[in-house]
Parts: structure tokens; sequence; C-alpha cells
């Protein structure tokens, strides 16, 4: 599970509209963040979903649940605002911005600058990227993660992973959210699972409710695994 | 509200990774598009949200509504699977799909090519486009339609137009879709509402539950209200 900068050749898979030459470059840099987290000690997790599948929710509910246990950075990609950088640092995370100013997903490249100003003058266990929403654009695009999670709402439908696959193809974990909605919609938890499953085998998947906190403490024990002993 | 063929001056504002010249000629062919609607007597209403926001939902919901009362034909965007064009199929409506193949959003092109295969032997009252699940690629490519009409689920969150404003731009319509949820979940409407008319002041919005049917039929009484008398 995860990826160190030498486990990299399944990345970067050609998109129609993006030139080969940008991902490949895309990549270079994504394998330095790699390189340079690893110095650091720290851990880079990438979350991406659909728009409102609760990636910043999710994130308040892990600082809340470890933040005095670890040190917690993100990086809060978005089109047009700040309002996730605003609402981590509310927490008392330090936290970078990058608004893409319409463009649909975060590359390696922003994530660097973003990462360079975020470490300037702190250290962290764990640091969080959060992609733009979107269920398509972000897949062709390593951050330098060494875990990408993708998260579903159980509001979205159990069919997400057989109609987007290719966000699925790269995800190390997909985290099934809002699971406090399951008695008033109709999703099949089991069945996303086994088509995430099917495309990518060893996925590892959490189930879980930022709001009741139901399923937050598997999530950040094995969160917790992650961080280099020091 | 609604597009004609000469209120075009304000689509196909320049995204940051989009040649200006692929937007003008996309530009061209929503013209025709449009000029060919008026001909076959038709509305053309095209649906564009996030994944999971219940597009195809809300699709079968109006045919199950309305489907006797006039003829309803439909296009279906799919990333990956031809899934959301059977499944209107099995409800008896004629559907054509197109698959982008990774593509995060349709263009008026591959429209054109599916609307001349759905109208090659039938004639319908009102085409529905339902786009690639995305809250951002969509928004600078006018597909030829006469309104478009953009969800968002109250369980995504009530500061998506803020967040991604250029989607409610060009919006005709904001329809606040599965409200059966509103007991369960920290959604404002009149909030969404606000936001969406300070960036698009002539939206028209509805509060609807394709599950529940509350709200439907003010819906489908101003879709039959758009239907050009024969």
């Amino acid at each position: 599970m995860g990826k160190t900068d030498d486990s990299n050749e399944n990345w970067g898979a050609p998109l129609d509209m993006i030139g080969k030459d940008l991902l490949s470059a895309n990549d270079r840099i994504a394998q330095e963040i790699r390189k340079d987290i690893v110095k650091m000690g720290s851990i880079l997790v990438h979350l991406t979903s659909s728009p409102g599948s609760g990636k910043t929710t999710l994130l308040e509910a892990t600082v809340r649940a470890m933040g005095k246990r670890l040190s917690i950075g993100a990086i809060e990609g978005d089109v047009a605002t700040e309002n996730d950088a605003e609402k981590i640092r509310r927490m008392g995370i330090a936290s970078q911005s990058i608004v893409t100013d319409g463009a649909c997903h975060l590359e390696a490249k922003s994530v660097r600058r973003a990462l360079g100003k975020l470490t300037e003058n702190d250290a962290f266990d764990l640091i969080f990227v959060e992609n733009v929403g979107n269920l398509v654009c972000p897949s062709g695009f390593d951050l330098g993660e060494n875990y990408r999670v993708v998260l579903i709402s159980v509001a979205e439908g159990d069919d997400k992973p057989e109609k987007y696959p290719p966000i699925f193809r790269k995800a190390d974990v997909l985290v099934v959210s809002k699971i406090d909605l399951l008695p008033y919609v109709d999703f099949d938890v089991e069945k996303v699972k086994t088509h995430a499953r099917a495309i990518a085998p060893n996925i590892r998947t959490f189930e879980l409710s930022a709001k009741t906190g139901e399923g937050i403490a598997d999530w950040t024990n094995w969160l917790t695994s992650l961080v280099p002993q020091k």
C-alpha cells in the first residue's frame, strides 16, 4: 500500500485531452514531492471526491479527533474561494490555499509551491491535500501523495465507482462518507465496495460519518499508523 | 429567460485550459443546434450537476409525471458506461448515449451527432441532455440548449454556488434536489438561492424530491409551459 518514489510506473496514464508531456512533467514534480516528504519525516494524504462528498468536513473531524496527538497541516484546492482553507485555519491548523481559477484539478507544481510555504517554518506529521471537488479531472494527476483517498457520500448513489472508474483505479483508500444518512437513501455499501475492488483490488475501505463520529476512530487509527516513528 | 440563437454573446467565456478557437467552434455548432431545435418545434433542456445530485433520477421522475402528456427524448452523457441511457430506455423513452471516454464534459459536436440519431425517425416535444457529472468542466460549453438547469442536492452542502460560481453564471434554473433529506442535513435552502441569484440574477429555482414527488408538479408545469404550441 502507498507510493514510494520508485513505485511510480502506474501513474500518469494519458487522458484524452491532456498531452503526455504535461503529465510526465507533473509526474516528475510529484516524485520530487514524495522525496521531500520522506526527508521531512511526514506523510502526504490526497483527498479527492465530487463536490459535497465531505472532504473538508472529514478533515475537520480528523483534526478534532487527532489534532493533539499529531501535528497536521493542510493544502486546500478550490476553484474560486479560500473558504475551505479558512475553515481549517479557524481550527488552528496551518493551511495553504490553492485557488485554481476555474481549472478542475490540482497539479503537482502548485502543490509543491504550497507545500514549500506550509513547511517553511513548521514541521508536520501528516499533511492533507484536498483536491478541487471533481470525480473526473483529478484522476490523471499524481500530486506526490503517499496515499490517495477517494470519498463517496451515501447520498451520491452506489453506482459511482462503475460510472467514474479512473479515479478509483489510482486510489489506495475508499471512504464511504455520511453514513448517518444510510437510513434515508438507497445506497448499497457492499455493492460500492465490490465495484471499487473490481477496479482497485487492494483498495482499503472505511465507512464513516464526520457528523456523528461513527467510524472516525478506525480512520484516525489508520492515519496514525502511517506516520513515521521519530 | 432561455436562449435563442441570437442571444449568444454571453456564451463561451474563455476557460483557463481551453483555447478560444475550440470554444468558438463549439459555440457555432451550439447555435446551429438551437436553430434545428426551433425547426423541430422542440425544446432542449441541459441538466448539469456534480455526480450523484440526481440528474437521472429527476429525469425518471419527470418521465413518470409527464411522459404521457408529452413526447420526451434524452441524450445521456457519461464518462465510462451507458448505464444512464439504459435506465431511461427501460422507461420506454428514446435515448442516445454519449460516452466521453474520460473527458469531463460534453461538447456541442457530440450532442449534434446524438441529436441527429435521436430525431432520425422520431419527433419530440422535449429533449433533455444530461451532462457528465461535473460542477466545473461543463460551465464553458454551450450545448445548444434552450435552458440550462443546474442541480444541487441538499446532501452536498449549501456552499456550492459560492465555491463553483461559473456553472451558475450560465444557468437559467437551479434545482435544489433530494429535499426529502433536509431534516437530516445542514443545508440552508435560502442561502443557496441567495448565492445563486447573486451570480445569476434571473435564475429560476425549484425545490424538489424525485423520491417523494414533492415539488415535481411545479417542475413539470414549468417544462410543459416551455413546449411550443402545435
